[in-house]
């Protein structure tokens, strides 16, 4: 569970601490630590509508709280910027660390505001980084070329909670970044857990990026990934790196044919390219651009939109419904005993089952 | 949900109706209908403990009773048989229609029989059945050699209920069946749904039964079931189809390298058979049981038993949890239009979800 005192960003926002936060952590604190509370919902849905991303870094903010009060807010922002949002293409960016996903988003970026024009978000999902806090020092700084770009947004990731909670921010974060005009999202993804899952499930195409290895790559890849995947595309293809890559390009596209046809309709391709050189990159993105093309032709693209909707309700019910039960303390000081009980073959596993539920409904009346 | 007005069974069971049910259709049901009352706990115990079919039977079918009595009888006598269970060898077999399950089933249980003695129950989970009532009428018919076998007991799958349901029946029967000293237990599932993962969740071995075709058949495998076999059993493979049948084995066998490693450490084998002509069936057998000495040797055998116990409690307290609120009628008439103001843009899938669980909890107090 997510404890105020122990959120950064909460500390920053509400109390002035008297503990000097440094700036490198996060900008948007140090700047606007006094000015919040002047905000009120107005001021943001209008900020955030007339594109000014400050105000808009700031919703972000008040998303990530864990202080009700900001939540509320948050909520009532989101729930006005969300007949302006939906009017952009959503990119899920997955890769182990190590793949150069950063160099790569950067590369990326760039190709498509030089390429297509208007502006882009890059956020993340990453249920690692409250431990690492990884990503809240590493994106900004990694991105080079982007987080100076004047029609680039970068936000890290949410580095509170669940996955579940971590995902709903960035979700409720991409409707707040289209209504602020920007109409190419891209959502960052570590290899980690079910991160990559719920990474999927809030994007229209989802590209997993590879490196060539030792030649068994596939046997390294997580399980459902290639499922997931919409496109894959093999870094680091330059120098004497090449022909590896070709051959992994090779194994990837056999392994693909294995798989039943997705949904879609379309055949997910594999590419090389070169993070760090620029290396097919347009080729890649002409790509993607094609499947974006596709998906909207057939109807695939609205499709897959509504279905995400339904699945984060529904996903979202769920998990609420199992935090209520796991989170309760008495069950959870009960909890260990019946795992016990049900691996020494005292009770049945339902059994177990039952009577913990029994209590907890108890509880609740 | 199950209506008791609706199951055969229950109304065989317990009133009178004045309407003959036909023996074909379950030929406990005939024998036991004036005597079922008179059972106490301690008989059905006795019974299953000293090893009495028939009473095993007529305690299978309190456990697929929907009448709360029989349950409540069902959980005394599965929790008193609880300590006499486990000491058996958890086969699950699975294959689409027209695999040819039943005859190979026929087959394999002869020959285990034959091979290693003991005593074998053959279960089903088909979450299918309510509908079709295909397997109430099938499998006895079909599996002509096991059903007139003294050391056999075959039971059609629980035909009532969501898949949780049916698969929690089938997993009680399991410890009945044991405690009744059936060291071999078949569980046989369909391609149906999430049947797969429910039947690989309480077994020892999952073997996958496919057939040759037209020679892209793993493009029609279902997701996550190449993860989940141990083995893998091509079948008619004799006459004319014997090549077709080792094309597909080297396609399986190259398929199931793309994938990590299972947690056994036991590289599932691909094997090819003829359930018709009984050919190459102790082939595969024997390679079951060296997996199932391989697992024992290396502990992952209990492993995964004490894994599965565990993960049954907290499905079953996840599915309860689910149940208590779609099912709460209030929730249930709210859901639709929730769901379409997520779908219209109207609200977030958070706020949708959000107003829903404040109402279920209100409701609860």
């Amino acid at each position: 569970m997510e404890h105020p005192e122990n959120n950064e960003e909460y500390k920053g926002l509400t109390v002035n601490s008297g503990i000097e936060q440094p700036s490198i952590l996060n900008p948007y604190l140090q700047r606007n630590r006094f000015r919040r509370r002047q905000l009120t919902v107005d001021d943001y849905v209008d900020g955030i509508l007339s594109g000014n991303v400050t105000i808009l870094g700031q919703a972000v903010t008040l998303i990530e709280s864990t202080n009700p009060q900001h939540q509320a807010v948050a909520q009532e922002v989101i729930e006005r910027c969300l007949p302006h949002s939906g009017r952009s293409v959503r990119i899920g960016i997955s890769g182990v660390p190590g793949a150069g996903k950063s160099t790569s988003i950067d590369e990326f970026g760039l190709h498509v505001l030089n390429e297509h024009g208007g502006k882009l978000a890059v956020l993340a999902i990453d249920p690692s980084s409250e431990k690492t806090k990884g990503s809240i020092l590493g994106d900004k700084t990694r991105m080079e070329k982007l987080s100076v770009h004047p029609d680039s947004f970068i936000r890290p990731s949410p580095s509170a909670g669940s996955l579940g909670g971590v995902a709903r921010k960035t979700r409720e974060t991409i409707i707040l970044c289209e209504a602020a005009g920007f109409d190419k999202i891209f959502v960052e993804t570590v290899g980690v857990g079910q991160s990559e899952t719920a990474c999927h499930s809030m994007v229209d195409f989802f590209l997993v990026i590879q490196l060539a290895g030792t030649g068994d790559e596939l046997q390294g890849i997580k399980r459902g990934i290639m499922e997931m995947a919409d496109g894959i595309a093999i870094n680091k293809c330059d120098g004497d790196n090449v022909e590896r890559c070709q051959l992994a390009a090779t194994q990837f596209r056999n392994a693909l044919h294995l798989f039943p046809m997705p949904e879609s309709g379309w055949m997910p391709r594999v590419q090389c390219y070169s993070g760090f050189y620029g290396l097919g990159i347009k080729e890649l993105w002409d790509g993607i651009y094609e499947y974006i093309d596709f998906v909207r032709g057939n109807g695939y693209f609205e499709h897959r939109r509504a279905e995400q909707a339904k699945y984060w309700m529904y996903e979202s019910i769920n998990e609420q419904l199992r935090n209520g039960f796991y989170n309760n303390e008495t069950i959870a000081s009960l909890l260990p005993r019946a795992e016990q009980a049900v691996l020494d073959g005292q009770k049945t596993s339902f059994v177990a089952a039952k009577q913990l539920l029994d209590a907890y409904f108890a509880l609740l009346k």
